[in-house]
């Protein structure tokens, strides 16, 4: 008997739960303090950096921010709250989660090799806490592992860790108490090193991978589930809301990619061939740099892919193709080869705006992705969305592109609009005839020896006394 | 509450809808192209490559085939077809999926570094659908992203790619087109491309892996399953049915393995420590190549594993175990330990054919596998399969063999039967009597402190006096 | 229609097994080798290595064992019993498993790159067996693919494999022989080949992955599960019954990782950066070897992990948070935001001592894990467990600790207990205030432009005059 039998032969599900009565609604939180986040004060703005050699160029955080710092005494003094966040995941889906300083992911963390850094950390959570700061190297009492290396951070409480920087690389930082949890709410942030000399880098973008189980229909990520998630971010954020990347051509792109996740993403990127050249375990040296398309960022790690922007409008995204749609997308029933006429009509009496996967597959006739057009349930995205240039994207989850164009002032991250194609550079109709090319090349019978189903250019060569 | 019990409180499940009588059941395709396959007419023959350097170890594509070109002004013109194929994983599991040019996996494309290609792609599905060329370097908008780089290919209509290939090495194509039902339902093919200088490689296969959500008795893939897959395939072929890889001994042969699948899977070669040569990032340093006996090739990946051939029959599969196993032998109930005596006859008055797992384990008495002996669902693959020459395989899935003899022709690539060891290099029995060397050593106990249990060889030396 | 679904129409269930009265209870086994294991005999002590050369860091296989071998005419011979275990999980869950020689995993095989091994493997199971020699090259009938490269091993016999070694590397052993359910039950183990020359490795730890599909209540393993497993083990034993990996500070160590479960694990390692120095395929050359903080071991590979000790305690685990959790935190209802008072004690009197997911999170109040400390369903574990010095560690399955310290002798194994971090090398409490530092800084707007988001230190630095 699973675990879902066992609970729910005691008709304890969540949905039991809810309508037992035995459950009282939940009260708004108790804690005065984790209630939406307030503005900065100006007092608060960033300090300059420590040493002036360091120079480097920011990162990127996409859809974030870097955590501004005080010089105090030559130590650079940064402070994150965890708290719970009101956070959109895009448009029309809205969920409580947990991060840090109001958002999920928490600021990004920038300092410099050699740097003394001093983190105050307040816990406005209902729970227990701590920060573990993954891939620093430290004393083992700054390691943030709770009940281990420190006593855990009480609701209410501050805790400050300091220590110096003794390496450059990616690196994050996340709770190491009641971790499943409170990760799987949203709780991470990325932590930079930039070395004390300038790289040769001219755009530096970063981003964390994460899963959530927001069930549709519902608005607090359940963190108990192990695999089968219905949201796939990028910094917390689904396509079409993850901003692009935005490069000029010919300039050096890094693009840090971590993962707190439950899976090992494969990471791919159109229209180049990226270098992987480091990530948590620092830069490696240049004989090590590996040419990819796709590379595997596994849970817990970061990896840095580099490349020499090229003009175009270019996908960048996990390949995993359950993992760019959105939550509608996984699970339901098998329709391909149904004719299902009437039958939407017929659901949607019960499910307002629920619309079946199509006889002929996602896309509905005309090319047109219907898919997110009718509301489907409360505050749950669409299996497929974006509207490209050319038509609908059909994407969702793990997506966003990389726009690459000659014109672009260096700094400038604003999006510019889409990529037009020379037109003898882009695919084109040349015919609308079914019949176009028949009869076609095709295999004879793949259950014929496999020799005979091979194309042998040497024989064909010969036969035509090349 | 989860996507399935939203739906199925509706009522609205596979079955559900199959039984109620909403559904109609589906026509056959109302487009006539979508028909099964004619053989090609001889002028569709292969003509010679574009260049006299182009000669080249042609790839073999593993129940495969390669896509034969015409030589117009020199480009070099493919043309590939977009349709439902009737295709068969193994004898007794055969499924309308979706391929190019009458099977899953396309045809190959192969060509040559500074080939100019003009690839012609035909729609004759249902809904739209683009080709994205994986790992290709190109103009952003041949990249074949709907909506993006192009507009959709409407049912019906031929669009034209063409794009002069600047780099070597082993890619793949498939839709970025409602790109999660397109590839789960079959779509997909190897793009190799040959460097000019003829490689030192005497057999070159290619490969990709897959997944099927085939249920048990279905004959339609079902695109919404995420993870918990039927089939797991090379080439949309389950063993026994994958033709094995041949060669001489001495040879050095390559192997490319591609993943469209939802998992990364990590592919396992007995007999060798290969090399990991690059993939679709091209060809790497050879300071980079790398020593394994397993390497994970992700989802989106292509890698290319090198070595010389051993003579020998060895195995070459995925190493999760499930993998290797037909549909039949996941989350079915656990017998383990528990007599059946009765139960099963009880059973297949109900399910004709059903054979539950034994209670000491899956082989049942005597050695002999009787899955697959009896009639299960239909159209489903027991769960282990194989009869090799020494007794069953006990497989299923991602499985084949390398084959590898000292006295093949170069370019033979018949099965060569079954390999005969010397017998004083094959384990063989020399008891039947269960004391055998008893008493045994053991651990003494398991929960003594640590440092008891090991083994010192130090110690043992002086004891002895070596 | 699902498997389960298939199964579940005919009332087929393990629970409806054993309730229906078709199935009677099992008997015990059979055979009557598959008792409890009996110690050693006093002849069975380990003889000296076969060459004087033969010096090397004995391998720790953490809470295993190295089996003993007798040096005859120059070969040394080994013997593997493949029986029925039972085996313990951790304290408070005991299952009967599969494995060798009374242990899951079976003890670890040393020996030297040179060596020939004879290594006899008896089969005490109730089904046919074979032993893979994973990574090893052999000839191909030594290779144990159960039917092709030999006959089963039947119930009762023992085999003989013989083979000279011809590399060194990080190796195992398992069935090829209905392999899913084997190694489900437990059947593997280590196999370590040490080079000709003494290496300079100071420690040298090894263990395997596994995952069991031991459901809430059961004392089987269940093979038919794919992917939802309940424990996640290092050498079949979940934290905190794991034992640690001691160090002196500055000493290198190895820790051979290996992978024969059905996840591809990501090995984090706090307070040093590793280098992946090679694993099955062997030791790569220096400049091969790779920087990293977390590294992703597939199925059916090994990696040697190797560092140099830094004083402290310092965990080492998968990253993967539901893999260092217990059995009953994964897929259980979502509380998280909703109150429960008063609905816990209704549930307890169905299931006692269940204790729901709480509405702050895991932790309940006052920071204490209340997890654990009431019984749950009966031989099974905790979601979280394991105390610390400083409070409740909060974790599970995949998860062990590195225990450094300057004054450890050579060779000594024992726990030195808990490492106490100088003052001003621990993080700590500085205010009990929540309001601390408020207001906190934040980000405005993330829907804002993103520009506005980041924090720029060049125009800071300027603004400065830096």
């Amino acid at each position: 008997m699973s675990r879902r039998h066992l609970l729910s032969r005691l008709g304890w599900g969540s949905a039991a739960l809810a309508a037992s009565g035995l459950a009282r609604a939940a009260d708004p939180p108790a804690h005065p303090h984790t209630s939406i986040p307030k503005a900065d004060e100006p007092a608060s703005a960033p300090l300059p950096p420590s040493r002036p050699d360091g120079s480097y160029t920011p990162v990127r955080t996409l859809n974030g921010w870097t955590l501004p710092y005080k010089l105090v005494n030559g130590v650079k003094e940064f402070h994150l709250v965890a708290e719970e966040v009101e956070h959109e995941f895009a448009p029309g889906s809205v969920a409580k989660c947990w991060g840090y300083n109001g958002s999920t992911p928490g600021p990004t963390i920038e300092a410099v090799e050699g740097d003394r850094v001093r983190i105050y950390v307040t816990n406005r959570l209902g729970e227990p806490t701590t920060v573990h700061w993954h891939g620093i190297l430290l004393p083992s009492g700054m390691d943030g592992v709770g009940g281990l290396s420190q006593r855990h951070i009480q609701p209410g409480e501050t805790y400050v860790y300091e220590f110096s920087l003794r390496q450059h690389g990616s690196h994050m930082y996340h709770p190491h108490a009641d971790e499943m949890t409170q990760i799987a709410m949203g709780m991470m942030g990325l932590f930079i090193v930039h070395p004390r000399q300038r790289e040769a880098i001219d755009r530096d973008y970063a981003f964390l991978m994460h899963n959530w189980a927001l069930h549709p229909g519902t608005s607090r990520p359940d963190p108990s589930v192990m695999q089968n998630f219905d949201l796939w971010t990028f910094n917390s954020k689904t396509f079409p809301a993850i901003e692009p990347l935005v490069a000029r051509s010919g300039e050096r792109v890094r693009v840090r990619v971590g993962n707190l996740s439950m899976w090992n993403h494969p990471i791919h990127m159109h229209g180049v061939r990226f270098e992987v050249t480091g990530g948590d375990g620092g830069r490696w040296p240049r004989a090590q740099w590996r040419r990819e398309v796709t590379e595997i960022v596994g849970v817990g790690q970061v990896r840095d892919l580099e490349f020499v922007a090229v003009p175009g409008d270019w996908a960048l995204h996990c390949h995993m193709s359950h993992h760019t749609m959105g939550p509608m997308g996984h699970e339901i029933p098998n329709a391909i080869g149904v004719d299902q006429s009437g039958v939407e009509d017929e659901i949607r009496k019960l499910l307002p705006g629920y619309m079946a996967m199509g006889k002929d597959g996602m896309s509905e006739h005309g090319g047109h992705v219907a898919m997110g057009m009718l509301p489907g349930p409360d505050n749950t995205l669409p299996m497929m969305t974006g509207e490209g240039p050319l038509g609908p994207l059909e994407m969702g989850g793990m997506f966003t592109l990389i726009k690459v164009r000659d014109d672009l002032a260096p700094g400038d991250y604003r999006d510019p609009g889409w990529y037009r194609s020379p037109a003898r550079e882009q695919a084109r109709r040349i015919s609308s005839d079914p019949d176009f090319g028949s009869p076609v090349r095709r295999t004879v019978a793949l259950t014929a020896p496999a020799e005979v189903l091979q194309a042998d250019p040497h024989a064909a060569h010969r036969r035509h006394g090349g």
